[in-house]
């Protein structure tokens, strides 16, 4: 019988994240101050994060060491699984291995828990109280408030107003852990209202829900802020999924030749890439390919500019050099909602622009079609986030087939789909709508870029 | 750091499953053919049925070969883990060692795809085209879907309809893997129209579902049933959970005191609890306990009688001897519809008869209540099914605290509780109806017991 899965005991699970920083030989840009424009302190980060993961942010450290505190709450789900689809591969009659690390085996279901766990233990070591954020599909604040609970912190989430109405049973999920739950634009906040003044039915944006959820902890002295994504330190604790992930292949026999993730933020992408991406960036396995899939409607990498740009709309944020389609840009409403960010990861967009990774867009149908071939033949139904990693996974493993070349492809399935059969519903009942080309909106919103 | 989760790999997988059959030495009362009334031939089955489900209804053999194919259908997401509930256990000051067996890994999230698979596998064997079902929480027919897809049957599922409305999400996962989905009672059978002509809003229940599964299958030659629980084949596909569990258990190096689940018609109690139930009817272990937990609503075992009983509403089924509230009882509209069920399965209703099991009974509040303590504990929201065990498992683990006893409990995580989340927002809301003490209407139904 094949053996599809490759588990680690939890003994086995890593006890240090990865950095990626050291590894990045050409210089990055810093992130600038909102105000001055000129390159942010790490205390000008103090009124939103405590001391333990601005360190982080900046740490000069190729490997940082988990605390104990946060492996024993990881290990409720990890090490998580890593699987051959041997099924998909059959079905797809390709002679590439296919690889999946599958991240939606914890309570909140998605790869989220691995920083929520972490920010929540740091800012409980701190002092904090209470923990306020934003949360797009649901993922993000569905981890963090089952984190805060766990550390006994009190949790306020602003949820992107198109969510909200989506997915009511995301904020249930997060009500269950004690959560405060708002549609965002709220009118709770400043940003909140000036959105609501203008465009009284805004679907909302993750980039004005983090304004709205930033203003809120700049106010509170008990209160800190948390993000599910973008930031060095998020990114950094999303590696457990590559280390992991690296023993995984190795007890496989295998490596893999190209490593593939859906990327909003990109927290799940660096998530699993980076692990791998050490071994291109030291020189080791320079023929390595990752990839980033972002969703056509929102295609961040594949049509936005690399420029400094505000990570929320009303420009409470540093001012970070990554790719945008610029602070102001309202994606439609797609049902990966968790992909629905303007800007991208710092590192990545560096990584992106020096050409260590490549990206791919594809359409909601393209991404759904996949998602039902993947629950079909896998029996997981996915997320439509991950769902794009799939599509982009199966295109590789389809090129294999028409080239005959045997290589192995790894892909991060980020989390599941329970929560988004409203979405498989409009799918099944064709009533996706998919689009148009967001071209023109994105240009308007790039010629709002700050000026720096 | 406390390694919580016992995993064994695809290859540990036991091999076969346990018959219980063999070890009950007290007669147990045949079933009996509906309009003789004579005890039922295997030939009687044999409309509904594939020769090699039959066989195994009434198998001599102690254990029973696992095909190769379904050990490899069962690899997608098998063995599942036993899970040690530290945080439980810290949370309740409970000297008890609890373990919880985790079966909601798989692709519809619950135990049910042990015996959906399978039964699909020796259906696909027998040239079978079709598989017709009912389902009530959804859980059943999510796994059949799933299940028939893979062996490319068609799947046709009637929907008990208070689920139906309650939960669209489940009928959404059904459709996606290609199911059929009506809700019960429908206008497509004669069992359903005379029902809708009596009480136009019927709820429905699983008897009626059953009835109209049933008059489909018998009327269509290429079609056979399927049932998810009661019957002797079911439960033995189901006893690799407690095959898997003893393996783990013994790694973990304990044994329980208590195995508990929650009995709807008794297939993920019997799939835990008969692998342990086997050392007390062979006598080296008689000390053991073994609990069926059910809901104060529907309290087959607790309230029912124990008498030759349909297992479906209009008579269709053969007669079998177990506890029942009579196949006219109309359970209440409680969130947990898999156990929503009149009757409970002959082997079950004999050995609790026989006082080789116990059986306890709670509300939906208590069991809501130990769902949410359980989620912030473990971090997993269980289905309110399963939240059944959970209840159970604390009020043991308090009992220890109470005595000082350090006792080893063990209970059946059946499924999660994604799909449940409107029905933990109606516990959150304080919106969950109790419903008065069923008695009376047991009463009604049982004065309407076939007369044998």
């Amino acid at each position: 019988m094949n053996d599809n899965k490759i588990l680690l005991s939890a003994n086995e699970m890593p006890s240090q994240w990865y950095n990626i920083l050291p590894d990045i030989t050409t210089p990055m840009a810093p992130p600038l101050h909102p105000g001055t424009k000129q390159p942010a302190a790490a205390s000008d980060f103090a009124a939103i994060f405590p001391d333990a993961l601005i360190a982080q942010e900046f740490s000069p450290d190729s490997f940082v060491d988990i605390p104990d505190e946060v492996r024993e709450a990881y290990a409720l789900s990890r090490p998580t699984p890593l699987i051959r689809a041997y099924a998909l591969e059959k079905r797809l009659q390709t002679p590439a291995k296919i690889f999946f690390k599958y991240e939606g085996v914890n309570s909140a279901g998605s790869h989220k828990s691995n920083t929520a766990l972490a920010q929540a233990y740091y800012n409980k070591q701190a002092g904090v109280k209470r923990l306020v954020t934003e949360t797009g599909a649901g993922q993000w604040g569905s981890a963090l408030s089952a984190a805060c609970k766990r550390y006994g912190l009190g949790c306020e989430v602003f949820m992107v107003k198109v969510s909200y109405d989506q997915k009511p049973y995301r904020r249930t999920f997060m009500q269950l852990f004690g959560a405060e739950v708002h549609a965002s634009p709220s009118d709770l906040t400043q940003a909140g209202r000036k959105i609501l003044a203008e465009h009284p039915h805004s679907p909302g944006s993750l980039a004005i829900a983090i304004s709205e959820a930033v203003e809120l902890a700049v106010q509170r002295d008990d209160t800190k802020y948390a993000l599910g994504s973008v930031l060095n330190h998020v990114l950094l604790h999303q590696t457990i999924i590559g280390e992991e992930a690296r023993l995984q292949m190795e007890k496989a026999g295998a490596y893999p030749d190209i490593v593939i993730a859906c990327a909003g933020g990109g927290s799940n992408f660096a998530g699993l890439g980076f692990s791998f991406l050490r071994d291109k960036l030291r020189g080791t396995n320079t023929a390595l390919r990752v990839v980033a899939v972002e969703p056509a409607s929102c295609p961040t990498l594949t049509k936005g500019v690399f420029a400094y740009d505000f990570g929320d709309e009303s420009g409470y944020t540093p001012l970070m050099k990554m790719y945008t389609l610029g602070h102001s840009f309202i994606p439609d409403k797609i049902h990966a909602g968790g992909l629905r960010y303007h800007g991208m990861s710092p590192i990545v967009s560096h990584l992106y622009h020096d050409k260590q990774i490549e990206a791919e867009a594809y359409t909601q149908q393209e991404i759904f079609e996949a998602a039902v071939l993947f629950a079909e033949t896998e029996g997981i139904v996915p997320a439509p986030e991950s769902a794009h990693a799939i599509r982009s996974a199966i295109v590789h493993a389809e090129a294999c087939k028409a080239s005959g070349e045997a290589k192995t492809i790894l892909f991060n399935l980020s989390g599941h789909g329970f929560f988004d059969l409203g979405s498989y519903d409009a799918y099944l009942q064709h009533r996706l709508i998919e689009h148009k080309s967001p071209l023109e909106h994105i240009q308007e919103s790039i010629d709002r870029l700050p000026v720096i």
